[in-house]
């Protein structure tokens, strides 16, 4: 089997299709460890992971963590909030003495866009994306194509809806960069004022019209409103924004019969999805989170074994 | 040996004496492991453990904590205020979200009485209550009962004392329920405002006088007064509730010659037991947290591996 | 080889030269463990490791957590803020709770200088000292030993520069009776606020001439000032502070050749040292942080194992 190359995991972007079709299908064995009575692997025995998190996200980390833990190496989690960058240290300065301790895998979750491409070079450690501010969210994306390769059985030549709040959205983009490379047409739907205007140029289709959109998708991805965002003036009222682009009951009686609904979790039920479609979409979206661990044993195992054939 | 059958432990009610005398046994031999120079045993290698805490409580978490550690299973915590619960998710979510990573065991604290009966239903994993509002705490009530055989060298026909704010107490009633099963004359003594008027119907005395009370008590359990208690308006005023309800050294010289002063700790020193008695009383309630320790690892050990025989 | 008879590690006081001579080479030992692809030993597997903390350091308990986990010990952390603290409990009752566990070894940082001497008539575990108020911090002290044996070959007769805020500096004291115990001349230098009167009976010199002394050093350790003192009246304004005794380009220059420049980390950069010196003076301030996991694994060992001849 061929080797894995890559020492990091920044994003799909970088990502070629065959590489993500490597993570797939070794994440789909380790969907089975989890399953076992002994769910452990000696794989990454006597490495260490630091969970770095720069922004707080108890369901990330912990997904991470257990993952760490089920391939047997010592993990420690490094929190912002608690550390010493309250006393005016910079990131770079907390990765270089994090750096210290000869980790082999950071994981981090970080607020600027473009900071881990800096940060990869004051670490020796395989850097795995958990979230970089708008940018790219590489597992998210990766556990999505899971669950819809499970699924539909492919991953090639589909109409992916995206439906939310696309301009803060890092999920959005991983998942059009990670759609695109197997061919997908893929459309974008929000209010204007959550859309950028520049995703023309990622080849996507724009669109306000939900009902009209939901009709064409094999996968309908539902992006998360961050409440943070409700108070901000980039939302219009939740009334509008349900009115105009909830997963209302209705909307869902127009999606073809096969479609996937899929969302990051936790939803905001009756924002994002209405409730009464719980007992129908949620199961889908518990296994997302399934899936979510089974990827990231499979990207942590990949990173960290880099020097291993498969 | 006996099959253990009991897929969770929710509560002492729902045990057979049997079934507590199985627990109690298993926990002395994991006493004796906690004081070895190597204190940990295989026996939940590979399984996963999820605390998941939605009041705090570091004491009972660390206590689980190093129960499944020396256990060898994997632990993650899970605590609510840091959580996406802040974001609106429901505690149903929540369960189920954490379900989807296969945990064997659950660990469950929650304010609401009747909340996991209602969880099982969503998880496959086992659930060990670690205190369930005023409903129930079964491993505090179980290292209570384990403390007392250990010293008296029996459960049978015991007279127990039950001082203090039994209106909020999950400990109060998870004691009743379990020693009752052994025949015990149950007395209950507090403020009017805290000794909650159905109690009666549980089969045991009410009285408001500790003097009288003392004086027949095998076991005195003393609660604890919660700090939010204290601003209440079902307390008294402190000198007021230590004057009739503390463990002063007068009322300490009442007891019988052998009688057991417990306490779930922390004591409010000079609040539930006066702090003159701290030399006296206070090394058993220190054995009290040791013994929670190997009861914790037996129930672990027990619902962990439920299909094996003993 | 000898046999390793210290139970605690409270103080560099305590120590004898031959005892810091066998951590700084047992931790030599464990500085290369940590480049290995596999970083782990079995030394303290079985072993539980309680890190308490009374004060907030999320450096020096991830350094204490790593250095546990690579030893194989079972480790379970205990912060104050989270605990049973806020509901009035005294420290020594807390010890003895987590006495109650059994742990080996409990890792402690206390803001009471005295506390550890008498919190060690409550535990049989060892005790290492990460921290109790203006007291010391030996085990900054054995990791800047540790790094100034391995850079300059020696700790025989060095000239040791203390600068900075002496007075609140437990890392100041640790290595004033470390060095000492090499035969080290040290002279500290700071705002006359922050220099103790009685450090003379140290067999210390005292200057607050930077310039002059700087020349001299064959190591200088800048301490952190420490954000809360900032503000306080003990402290000049920042430029005043900066302008006397911060590590600028101009003093750098002034340095003796191959002196070291040490500071505890994470530095204030433009207050303690010119960020203009940054390229220069941090690579050798990160590896005191990696020497740092080395040490604290060296003093694990040594505690944890204490009966085995080495």
């Amino acid at each position: 089997m061929e080797k894995w190359s890559k020492k990091h995991l920044l994003g799909i972007k970088d990502l070629s299709r065959r590489e993500i079709d490597i993570i797939l299908e070794l994440s789909a064995s380790f969907k089975e460890i989890s399953k076992r009575e002994v769910k452990k692997v000696p794989a990454l025995r006597g490495k260490t992971i630091v969970n770095i998190f720069f922004e707080n996200s108890t369901r990330t980390r912990m997904s991470f963590e257990l993952a760490a833990k089920r391939l047997s190496a010592d993990v420690v989690n490094f929190q912002s909030s608690a550390s010493s960058l309250n006393k005016g240290e910079t990131i770079v300065d907390t990765i270089k003495t994090l750096e210290a301790y000869h980790p082999d895998i950071m994981v981090i979750r970080i607020s600027s866009p473009a900071a881990l491409y800096l940060l990869q070079k004051y670490t020796k450690a395989s850097i795995v994306n958990c979230g970089d501010g708008k940018n790219e969210h590489p597992t998210q994306a990766l556990l999505d194509m899971f669950t819809v390769k499970e699924k539909l059985g492919t991953l090639e030549n589909l109409n992916v809806l995206i439906v939310g709040d696309v301009l803060h959205s890092r999920v959005a983009r991983s998942n059009i960069f990670g759609f695109q490379k197997y061919g997908a047409k893929i459309t974008v739907c929000g209010p204007t004022t959550m859309i950028p205007y520049d995703f023309e140029n990622m080849g996507v289709d724009i669109t306000y019209d939900f009902d009209t959109a939901i009709k064409k998708a094999d996968v309908i991805i539902m992006l998360r409103i961050q409440n943070e965002r409700l108070k901000s003036s980039f939302f219009p009222t939740i009334r509008e924004y349900v009115d105009k682009f909830s997963l209302t009951e209705e909307r869902y009686k127009l999606r073809k019969k096969n479609a996937l609904i899929l969302h990051p979790g936790p939803v905001n039920w009756d924002v994002e999805i209405s409730s009464a479609l719980k007992e129908k979409v949620h199961p889908l979206i518990l296994e997302q989170a399934e899936n979510g661990l089974a990827v990231r044993m499979g990207v942590l195992y990949l990173v960290g074994t880099e020097k291993r054939s498969l």
